[in-house]
């Protein structure tokens, strides 16, 4: 209550996957999760809208690649921003630290219908804003279109890759999928 | 109970729809919308698992995607099959009778995130029905992938220009936004 609460959201988070995976996400309360962080429930609402956001952090994901693509260098087309963006995905987010934690993430959300809804529309969260920093680089509408929806198929083929190990560093990882599938898009 | 009940899922996304609008998705309950539609809450629950799938139809979209893509001609494209899988979507689904209803049920949907977050879900579902579908024509998995995310893209362009009246016909409109779509990814 007032005090410094170091790390909230991670320690939140960290608490809500052991328990989502240790006693199932149904039997899982905000307040229990709260309590195995050491924090309140009310620290809890401040920085998750609900029970299920606890895993999809609440917009950092899409801010962090807004902010890669603004970043990119301006000579970078479409394909290559994202290939910048995912470096910094990489070095920021999925770091190999968190590589076990993503890979449990990754088997709670599949074994949760609920944590797959949320996580489908924060796919489509993702795409629109990789979309609209793609637009804000001078990308004309339907091209951020196509390139974000390409950007967020190579995200998912190496986010897979990297969690289950296949893959040792996540922007590398991403730079080769999104070859593949600009390969693959080129060739129709 | 047990008797024939004709267009019984038509006549519960209808009631549904309209109950939505009228009062709101959250004060609208599925003893509602089966009452509305003349119906019981067993032949609600036979048709739809939850009050939110009455929008979506339970997977027929999926389905007819499916088969159409099955039926192209064997000689199509990846691209091109799925033209033709939207000319049969066109023919069957998104008819000019159904669009007042489709532009009420879009507005329905965008404005409650339980549904946003259905719809989510399905649209990750249809994308990987089409993928499913292309892969069983004998196109390579990660082509497969490409192109049905090309298709879905276009799909959503098409039936945002369909419902709102910018396009007469779904088949036509899902074609010209494949092409437009095709070119985009062309140029990467």
């Amino acid at each position: 209550m007032g005090r410094w609460e170091p790390n909230a959201p991670e320690r939140l988070t960290r608490a809500a996957l052991d328990l989502f995976a240790e006693r199932g996400y149904e039997n899982t309360t905000v307040i229990d999760i709260a309590r195995r962080a050491g924090l309140t429930k009310s620290t809890f609402f401040r920085h998750f809208q609900d029970k299920r956001e606890v895993l999809f952090g609440g917009g950092t994901m899409a801010e962090l690649l807004s902010s890669a693509l603004a970043a990119a260098p301006e000579a970078a087309g479409p394909l290559e921003a994202l290939g910048f963006a995912m470096d910094a995905v990489g070095r920021e987010a999925f770091t190999a630290e968190r590589r076990e934690f993503s890979a449990l993430r990754r088997s709670v959300i599949a074994a949760h219908p609920e944590l797959r809804e949320r996580e489908a529309l924060k796919g489509l969260a993702l795409t629109g804003a990789m979309s609209a920093a793609l637009r804000g680089r001078g990308v004309p509408e339907l091209t951020a279109c196509v390139a974000a929806e390409l950007g967020a198929l190579a995200m998912g083929i190496a986010y897979e890759r990297w969690s289950c190990g296949s893959a040792e560093e996540f922007g590398e990882a991403a730079r080769q999928a999104l070859d593949e599938v600009r390969a693959a898009a080129a060739a129709f």
